[in-house]
């Protein structure tokens, strides 16, 4: 973005940062720059290439925002894709704060050992849990990983779309839900906070996965199935160190808004399911590949394991299509700058 | 109950089940003991000795309700505790129809292998599935097992209940959750409805868990974990066989009334303490074995995953507790009793 941009995207960030006494930086394609030099001198020739490739071809959407995520110095990200707006309480009409509400479900355990049936029970006005519930589980493990959800337009696939244009999600479900342990569920990366020190390394959320072998370059270097992905790392990562993911509240809202007619909405969907199709089919190779995948003892912290991914994707995916080949490779160097970044810290 | 009260009692249900166009049948002492005397020729002298025990001794609310999922010809069971009334619509104030919403949950299918993150996908006014959810798991399974949950005074065992005397649910999740494959969940025995066929021989709600040895008599035999076991055997059995349980809608409302004030729930906890303890504490190690019990191929049905549930029981349960030696007699003889029923069909 360039300089005037900047000043103003900064002041809107520090005002609700502020809110919750949060710190901001605005992160640019210098930083990124910069970073990939100095990595250079330490890392392999073929890995620096394969960094530059990824954030800067172009340094726009999930690229400039996986970059934010490695270089940050807070705890705690929450990250909203461009189109989303805060959603509104069904009774006051007053907007939600989303940000809060996933600090909350940050900073309170998760239970993915055992179902609770009242939902997330170190909610702060939960009522707790319910007669059945063994003791010596109630203390429950940290949470990393706290998933919104959004009204308004369903986070439909390409394929959905077209088939239900008229569909909205009106529904507010006033509950948060931790994912038991075992149990995948596809990520949006629309509205999602997580603990950067504990999961970061497993939001990379521009792969390509099966996208086209020249896939970074050009706007649209992302594919559909690209946060799905970060979210099947994220879950199963935190399954094997013992950690939680939870999802439900916060709501945020999405479209349509007068620039997004469900004959938009059709539109874009039948343009998208052309770049679409492979990714979404490659899913149902994919779940199962992550359903079965078992991590090793030695995988202690979420670089090891988001490096180990990497080499099993490698062995069993590379049949399946051509990109996994490239995928395993930016994961495997993707894991090498986050401990890069960890080790200088 | 005597002939009078049974008409009552016949009366009351006839319209609630009219309206929902399904049968009705009440079952007295009477057919429990010609149950008893048929099984008696076929069965061991041992078997029946503790049947008549576990349904005769005395033939009151657990057990005579166990009998009648016994000897039920239909195919989905809805049972509600004596103390459960309907409870009400936020928005217009009307009742809600908890027959209703239970046989929907059973009616349409479920998703244990994969979470939606907008909760039950199949139900009639869902959005459907997200983006990422793999095609191929979007049929989803026979649901065999629709668990609600109430309004008003929390489902707590007797130390929460002591120490939250103030605490109430008033927090009305709009939501059905399958309960993913591998997870388990604390089963309240007051507001659930089932698939008898597939499931049924798991409701045995009346096994004295941790109690005396002398338990099947006087009207407190069963303890306060007896349903919690009830849903473990039900959840284990549904995931080996490949079925689902859904937790959510509908909801009941119990109390408080004006005879159950905050002092009373105090009073009742305090003396149920006493009996409720040892089996509270069992369930610390009863959980751990549940999530580690693996059923074997030969078990293609429920009565058959019950029994090989019963002999796991005997071998690994008993050092823990001894009543456990009764309970694994118990279910053993129960399987029986279910695969004599399903012969005689």
């Amino acid at each position: 973005m360039d300089e005037e941009e900047q000043d103003e995207q900064q002041k809107v960030l520090q005002n609700l940062l502020l809110l919750h006494e949060l710190n901001s930086e605005v992160v640019t394609k210098r930083d990124a720059e910069k970073f990939l030099e100095a990595l250079a001198t330490k890392s392999s020739k073929r890995h620096s290439i394969t960094l530059s490739s990824l954030l800067l071809n172009p340094f726009v959407g999930s690229a400039c925002r996986s970059f934010g995520f490695l270089v940050s110095k807070a705890r705690y990200v929450v990250s909203f894709l461009e189109d989303v707006v805060p959603a509104k309480d069904l009774g006051s009409g007053e907007l939600l704060d989303a940000v809060e509400q996933h600090l909350a479900n940050l900073r309170s355990k998760a239970t993915p050992y055992y179902f609770n049936t009242l939902y997330d029970p170190h909610r702060a006005d939960s009522v707790g849990f319910v007669r059945g519930y063994p003791f010596s589980l109630r203390l429950g493990v940290t949470t990393v990983m706290s998933h919104g959800l959004s009204l308004g337009l369903p986070d439909y696939d390409a394929p959905t779309a077209i088939v239900k244009p008229h569909e909205r999600t009106q529904r507010y479900v006033d509950a948060v839900v931790t994912i038991p342990k075992g149990s995948l569920f596809p990520l949006s990366g629309s509205n999602v906070a997580f603990d950067r020190r504990l999961i970061g390394p497993c939001m990379l959320l521009r792969l390509g996965i099966g996208g086209q072998d020249s896939l970074f370059s050009g706007s649209s270097s992302s594919t559909s199935v690209d946060d799905v992905w970060a979210g099947l790392c994220a879950k199963v990562v935190a399954d094997h160190l013992g950690f939680g993911v939870k999802t439900g509240v916060p709501y945020v809202w999405r479209g349509p808004d007068s620039s997004f007619s469900s004959n938009g909405a059709v539109a874009g969907a039948l343009a998208s399911l052309k770049t679409e199709f492979k990714p979404l089919l490659l899913l149902e190779d994919v779940v199962p590949f992550f359903q079965t995948l078992r991590l090793s003892k030695n995988a202690t912290n979420a670089e090891d394991c988001y490096a180990e991914i990497a080499r099993m994707v490698k062995g069993k995916l590379r049949g399946l299509d051509p990109s996994f080949e490239r995928v395993a490779a930016v994961m495997e160097t993707w894991a090498d700058a986050w401990k890069a970044i960890n080790s200088a810290v």
